[in-house]
């Protein structure tokens, strides 16, 4: 490569490579991801590449997990309605933007019958769950919840409404989706059937 | 072809191209979907499948709307309890079939950016939520939910969970499962959060 290369070895190089990670899986999906393609719209070679991330499925889990890590923040509001509302809506606006939709994206590609995702990366999406579930002990330590409330369960209840409208049936999801799944998660928490 | 075809013109040739679609879909996916092979596995020159069926789309959603229809009875136990168990229920036996999964792949393959399925297909799974709708006015006339009740987002509510474990978490689907979502949608009714 020419002296010209745009961008040296330092955080930088990391920033651009997987931001043009998320971006390629974005607007191409798995299945046609290359470190190529990546490599040429971050503007370093693909060398570059390869000296950090041994594989493409070890730059897609690192750039997905950089991504989720920076844009989940857990609310803890003092109320479990105003905490799942948030929730909700922070899962509705990461779907609706291309990190979402990368994560998307490699997720359904399993079900679709393309190369199965590895571990790596559906581990991503575990991580969003798990990074919710201290807003149920905390409701419960407040008597807003029943003593024996699973938290897997209540946030997947939380969350499976959204995803469905996304992946299913192809609906946009909105504020108003997310605080619909807020009301049902917080109700039937409330009714015991987490518990 | 050659006087040895094993199959003819009747409604066993259209017998054994549906079931032959829909092993092809369950087994390949959409993507890799091709009328060559479907001809092949029922034993019959693609011709015969094109003077039927002008493109793969339109075999694709004959094959899907007629299996569909085949496996969907609806309920009518009296008890709306009852009643979207056995919906749930219904739901997980189909999609744990090959016929199920075959729906699935087809309907995730936009998510997962593939061609697009057509909207022909996309109303097979629209067509399994319509048909389950019935049951939510005739338990408002039991009295067992309350009157503004919306059909649609009380079966959303049902399946919501079951499809969201087979194609996010991809954790297996069981009576158990089905069992939760009815306990889920049964309470949010109740509680009038969709009225």
């Amino acid at each position: 490569m020419s002296s010209a290369a745009p961008l040296g070895r330092g955080p930088k190089v990391r920033a651009a490579v997987l931001a043009a990670t998320v971006e390629e899986l974005s607007e191409h999906g798995y299945g046609a991801f290359t470190v190529d393609n990546v490599a040429q719209r971050a503007g370093v070679h693909k060398t570059t590449v390869y000296r950090r991330w041994p594989d493409r499925d070890a730059l897609i889990a690192d750039a997905l997990a950089d991504s989720v890590a920076a844009e989940i923040s857990i609310p803890d509001t003092g109320s479990i309605e105003d905490d799942l509302r948030a929730l909700a809506r922070s899962l509705v606006a990461w779907i609706n933007s291309p990190s979402g939709q990368a994560v998307l994206t490699v997720m359904v590609s399993k079900a679709a019958g393309l190369p199965s995702p590895p571990d790596s990366i559906r581990h991503v999406f575990r991580d969003r769950i798990r990074r919710a579930l201290p807003v149920v002990p905390r409701a419960i330590a407040r008597g807003e919840l029943p003593s024996g409330t699973d938290p897997a369960e209540l946030v997947k209840t939380l969350v499976a409404p959204i995803y469905f409208r996304v992946v299913i049936t192809g609906e946009r999801v909105t504020d108003g989706t997310a605080d619909a799944a807020a009301a049902l998660a917080v109700t039937a928490a409330r009714a015991g059937l987490f518990g």
